[in-house]
Order: C-alpha cells, then structure tokens, then sequence
C-alpha cells in the first residue's frame, strides 16, 4: 500500500475517487457525460444547488453569508480579496504568518497599502503571531489572516480580535478540518485541492454585506457581487471541479461531518507528533507546541544530512511526497481529512524502523 | 446511440474520454492518482511539456509565440488582454461581429476606450463583418475579433488587413477545428470546453513582444508576462483539465492534425447545410451563405412554431441539447472536432422524418 502525503493538490477520499472515475466521464440518457453538459443543464444545475446546501449545512453557515464557487486557485483570490473589498491605494491590514501570508500580502501590495499588524514568531520559536494587540489601522478595509500556514506547519491557537474591522482569511489548507466559527469571518476562502476537491476551484464564503463593496469597474468574473448575483455562473463555471468538490461534501456528511473530520485529523495528527517527540530528539518538530499545524506536520532528522536519506527511503517504503516546500526544506506530511489513519500508521512505523538503522 | 450537440462544455472524443476515465482518478506508484499529484511532480511537467510541444506543432507555431494553460474561461481573457496589452483609459478597437464580441467589448470598457471598427450585417442579412475599410484609431493597442460567433453561428470568411496593429482573436469555438496562419496574430484565446478539453481551462498563444507590455501592477496570476515566465505555473494550475487538453491534442495530432479536422469539420457541415438548403424551406439558416460557421449550425424551421416541437422530438430520437443560444432561439448544432460524422447523418436522418410528418 502506498500514501501520498503531497501538500496539494492532494489526497482524494477513496470512495470519492471511485465515484469520479465511474460517472465524471461516462455519458447519460442524453448522450454527454456530466464534463461534456451544458452548465445551464438541470443536472450540473442541481449539483451546484447541492453542494451549496451541503456546503451552508457543514459550517452552519447562517443566513447573511453567501457561497461562491471560483475558477482558479486562492492567489487568484490574493488579488481579488483587495480588488473587492478594498479601494485602490487604500489601507488594508495583513498579519504575517508565513509563507503563504507573505505571498498574499505581496499581491495585494500592488493595490494597496499593506500594514503588517503582527508577525510569526521567526526562526527562533516558529510559531503564529500572538493573538494580542493587533493596531488595526483605523481606515483599514479588513484585516487578512492565514490561520493554517501550509509550509511551515504553523496553525493560529485562536483568533484575533479585530472589533469591526471584516476577518478575511485564508483557509486553504484548513477550511472543513474541523468546525470553524464562521460569524467571526467576513471572508474565508479556499482552494480546493487539499481538503476540498481538485485543483481549479476556490471557494469563497462572504457575508453579504460586503458584496455592496464590489467596484462595477471590475472584470465580471472578478467580482464577488456579480458572481453572487450569477450564482457563481457569471461565465462557464470549472465543472469537473465543482463535481468534485460536491462528491466530497457528501463524503464528508456521510462520515458525520466536521466534528468527525477534527475527530480523526487530531488523532492522526497526535500519532505523529507524539512519534517525533518520543524519538529521544532523532526526529524533530521545529513548531512550537500549540502551534503545531494538525494537517501539515513538518519534521526532520536532528542530523539533517539524514533527511534527503529518509525522503529516499521512504519513497521506497511507499511513503511520498513527503518533502518539504522548497523554500523551507525538512519533511512535511500533509494529513488532511482524505488521509486515513492508516497512512499516519505506515508512517509512524517506518519512522522506527528509520531510527533503528540510523539512529 | 444518443448524440450531444451542445455548445460547450462539448462533446470529447470517445477515445479521450475512455482514456480519462482509466487514468485521472487512478492512483499510481507513487500512491497518487494524476489529479492528486503535485504539480512540481516530474510527471505533470512532462504532460505540461508534452502538450506545449504537440501545440506548437498542430500550429506550425514559429519561434517568437509563447503558450499558456490559465485557469478560467475566455470572459476571464475579456479582462486580461485590455489589462495586459492596454494602457488603462487607452484605446483598444473591436470589431462587433455578435453577442461574443459584445461580451468581449463589455469586459474591455470597464478598462478602456472602445472603439468599434467593424459592425456584423444585422438581421437582414446575418453575416460577420465587411473585411475591408477598417479605420483603426492611430494611438489602439490592439485590434480584437471574434473569428467564429459561438451564438449566431456566424463565421469570418477571412482576416481584417489590420497593419501593425496587433490583431488579437477569441478562437473559443474555433480553435484546432481548421488550420490557422498564427502569424497574422499578437495574441489568440480559447476556452477549452468546445475543441480543447473540458471547463476551467484557457490556453492562450501569444507572441513574445507583448509580454512585455503586462504592467507590473497586474495580479500574478493574470499577468501574461509572469506565467510565460513560470511557465503557465505561477500558483497550481487546473491539473485535471490540463491533463485532458494534453489528451486531446495527442488525440488531434493521431488524427491527422488539423487539416484532417478541416476535412471532417467541412463534411459534416456540408452535410448539415445541404439538408437544410435542400428542405424546399421547410428548413432556414439564418446566416449568409461563405459566412455560415462550420461548427456552430444555426438552423429553425421556417414555421418557427415547429421548433420547440423539434428539440422536443429530436430528443426522443437522441439527438440532445440543439436548442439555440437563449439569446436567440431557434436551433443550434454544434458539429466541433469530437462530433463524428454519424452524429450529422442521425441529425439529418431526423430532420427528413420530422419534415415528412410536419410538412
């Protein structure tokens, strides 16, 4: 048996794979398979529909917020966020976390003026920012958060208070990994292919009031109020995707939902972390606890001439794509609600058996 | 046997969808299946690649042209060619040859100055654009046409002498269906889902001299000078569709390439036309013989009261989704590079029954 660990795009259920592979490319009564059917058809209509349901019923989502499906991935939101929500040159805050923060802080930049109102507690004690005393600008359009930082293995313990000021964030990595207070968001978005579905898909979740933010100057598909009033259909929507992403909202009600889904990452994530800091300091784990990322595990070996031999050997052992971002380096095991506890067992077991020969 | 004739999301071959359904959703060694993998992993740039070279080929495409797979649909290209190749506030000439081209110029003024140089005939005689006496503004930055009109079933009989203006066209539904003297153009767009693949997906071929023209303002993500640097890769790009494109052109390319589309493409419209032609006016196209698109049919009965009860009949005989672009009624066959010829014959075949019964 072998586990792809892969960051994303990612991991799909097994029974979602499945179901793709039957039905995405087989025709029906009216000689097209769902990939080849007009998007105005009943049958895509009625897909979208659902997942929208499954989607509001999964996060609790209250009336007030609305659903959008997006072509593209979240940089293509990095943009949009500002573009939306924000006036040209105006003040929008950024907290910066990592990565995938810095990236997002980058492209609204171009737009912008960006004010960084925390920071990631840098290499010494990797960690997120701390939760007190965010200086919002007072003219700041929304502060932007990344609560789940997919390179470094770095997850926000909370979240910060920002009074009035809209909570935009990206939840690429972590959206419907566990429940999500979603009323202390104006804006989550997420690309799909980690925790959602395939890559060419983002899923935004904004409260209404804010689509009155949208400028009419923008491009149509880049706007968040003509998509919601199109449904998410301002031109031909990503349909293979949103298929299965609606594949995998099933999949996730029918294992009983988010709580399931916090249920089985914890436990997966504690067998890891557990094994790497029972490892008598061979393994470690360079986040601080309560930090720790439960869907994006980065380690290493102490000796870390030893990590290009475990990355080799793993991949023979079945074990793959567990190296880390490029930028970062390490090891990074992508656990999200696809990866079964078994793969996190392989994992653990060959990590000993590592330790035995080279420890 | 029951035939599709929408307009896109479109037919695929048989062979691409038999070839998706074994392979997208199957994992391999590496215990991925190709829409799970990373798309830094050595097997997806080799698809990119490969589809790059078989592109470039099909086209005759010389030195000096980049390509580019971006996430979205063409309206996605509405927007970025006026703000990549435009200076904002600048001038930008369109040619009105039908609703797609209205679009177009739509999504451009929310950017720019448009200047019409070019008007379709109307309803009088349905027909694309007189090719001569385009007066272009000095000072345009491009000159956009739409060679095939997807809605009316119109369909350029040749090219505008632009001078060095960079013509720059929406080929969505034409693209890969004929061969294309890519020369005469800056820059030409299509979305996937009509010749090229499934939705979510847009390849762009552009020539090298306009990169430079993308300000760096732009999104990353929409800038063609930054993903003709990180080659279509400037965050992850739609896998699943990408995969399917890159089977459709080896696909094309088994065939013959694109004189061997041509060849099918004008049989099959042939046969269409003729019926039509040949009704004795029990059957109309609207469109002006040497202007009527071989891959959009546009066609009703001349008693336009029979056309609901023909989509409707033509159903129960498997003929499916002909009902013209709501826009404009009447009905519409879409006969791209996946349609065989049997398609055309079962159609035709219909048509003189329904006319036996209703003439």
């Amino acid at each position: 048996m072998s586990y792809s660990f892969a960051a994303g795009p990612a991991r799909l259920p097994d029974a979602v794979l499945a179901q793709a592979r039957e039905t995405l490319f087989s025709r029906g009564a009216d000689g097209a398979a769902p990939v080849e059917r007009p998007f105005s058809a009943p049958q895509f209509r009625a897909v979208l529909a659902q997942a929208q349901s499954r989607l509001r019923a999964l996060l609790c989502l209250p009336e007030g917020y609305r659903i959008l499906f997006l072509a593209g991935g979240a940089m293509h939101q990095f943009a949009m966020v500002p573009a939306n929500l924000a006036t040209p040159g105006g003040t929008v805050a950024y907290a910066d976390s990592g990565y995938w923060a810095q990236r997002a802080m980058a492209e609204a930049a171009r737009q912008c003026r960006v004010s960084v109102v925390a920071r990631h507690g840098g290499t010494q004690a990797l960690a997120a920012p701390d939760l007190q005393d965010w200086h919002l600008p007072p003219d700041c359009a929304y502060c932007h958060i990344t609560p789940n930082e997919t390179a470094e293995g770095i997850a926000y313990p909370g979240l910060p208070a920002v009074g009035d000021v809209p909570l935009v964030a990206d939840c690429t990595s972590c959206l419907l990994t566990a429940p999500l207070p979603i009323t202390r968001f104006g804006l989550v978005y997420a690309g799909a292919q980690k925790n959602l579905g395939i890559a060419g898909l983002t899923v935004v979740i904004i409260q209404e009031a804010l689509l009155a933010r949208s400028p009419a100057s923008l491009a149509s598909v880049a706007s968040y109020r003509l998509q919601a009033q199109a449904d998410s259909c301002v031109n031909t929507p990503p349909v293979a995707a949103l298929l299965v992403t609606a594949m995998v909202l099933d999949w996730i009600s029918a294992q009983g939902g988010l709580p399931a889904m916090a249920d089985a990452n914890q436990r997966k994530a504690a067998t890891l972390y557990q094994a790497i800091d029972a490892s008598q300091g061979f393994y470690r784990a360079p986040v601080a606890p309560g930090h720790r990322s439960p869907v994006n595990v980065r380690f290493g070996c102490a000796n870390t001439a030893l990590d290009t031999v475990f990355a080799a050997e793993a991949e023979d052992a079945g074990l793959h794509h567990l190296r880390g971002h490029p930028r970062i380096g390490g090891m990074r095991a992508s656990l999200y609600n696809a990866m079964p506890q078994a793969g996190v067992d392989a994992l653990v077991g060959f990590m000993a058996h590592f330790q035995r020969r080279y420890g």
